[in-house]
């Protein structure tokens, strides 16, 4: 099963900071691909490949102006939609069914205004607690309950940096690719 | 067990939207009270406040002018204290053990430049991943962790709002205090 993220509604001031760590929260939590609707920000679409070419792994990320066509097209080829949102059902309840089946799933996670259609074609609208709080806790939480832990395992091939996790202080490995 | 959260060095401009995200994730993710440390920033303590009206619980938040001295008089009261760093050692090796202690947890949020005095103050230094990402993202998955799952459950008591899970649309029942 692959997991892309579709973020909605990019705004380059405003939301720079927080669909940057929309997007590094998807890559670290195992999903595949970040799609960014809105504002095309080439910035942040640098940013995060430079995360990618320093910490590893095969994250992508890509501009998508139709969002509505994409979520169209994803549910065409088979692919299953996961809306978050603090209205859905409760995360800890859906979970468990939507890992359930091996098709293919798109996250959406919302800006500011979320247009009733998103609730209306998402297979599932989920919600991590139904407070207010954040869209990228509500990513972690979701992809942590969906793939049970196991994005812990992960391999981010390719690295030139690699943490070794330590009790006290910063232990960091670095490699050179250009000394292979 | 109390839990608080101390953000370190926020900066007024920049940080607004990320510290603001991480306020709420602590109190939807049961922790008690935050401490904001940097710039003082009445704007975000406002916006808090009336997330907290609105949405009820008794979630408290405090500028700290200094928080290592915050840190000392935690630790001198028997309390312990928590650093999320990507350096750290792993949540899912040793968030069981940090439960096991019933003494209250400060969890500390870093900013950009984290003093290595923190790393060195800590009793623990735990990662969420080894990976870049997210203090939101961080903070939430370390607080599911220890909560275990049971800040799912929390009733946000004299809330003027309240969210039914629904499957497609959104469903919120209002309390108009008022009228009581």
């Amino acid at each position: 099963m692959k997991v892309n993220v579709l973020r909605l509604d990019h705004r380059r001031v405003r939301d720079a900071r927080i669909t940057t760590h929309v997007c590094l929260t998807a890559r670290a939590f195992g999903a595949s691909k970040v799609l960014l609707s809105g504002d095309e920000d080439k910035k942040i679409m640098e940013n995060v490949k430079d995360v990618v070419k320093r910490w590893g792994g095969e994250f992508e990320i890509e501009y998508c102006k139709k969002w509505d066509k994409l979520i169209e097209d994803w549910k065409k080829h088979g692919g299953e939609v996961v809306h978050l949102t603090m209205y859905g059902e409760a995360v800890q309840e859906v979970t468990g069914k939507i890992g359930k089946s091996s098709r293919d799933k798109l996250v959406v996670v919302g800006g500011s205004r979320v247009p009733s259609k998103v609730y209306q074609e998402a297979d599932w609208n989920v919600s991590v607690t139904s407070q207010p709080h954040s869209e990228v806790a509500a990513l972690s939480i979701f992809l942590h309950t969906l793939f049970e832990g196991k994005e812990y395992d992960i391999d981010f091939e390719g690295s030139e940096l690699k943490v070794i996790p330590s009790a006290h202080g910063k232990n960091v490995l670095t490699h050179d690719k250009n000394l292979k």
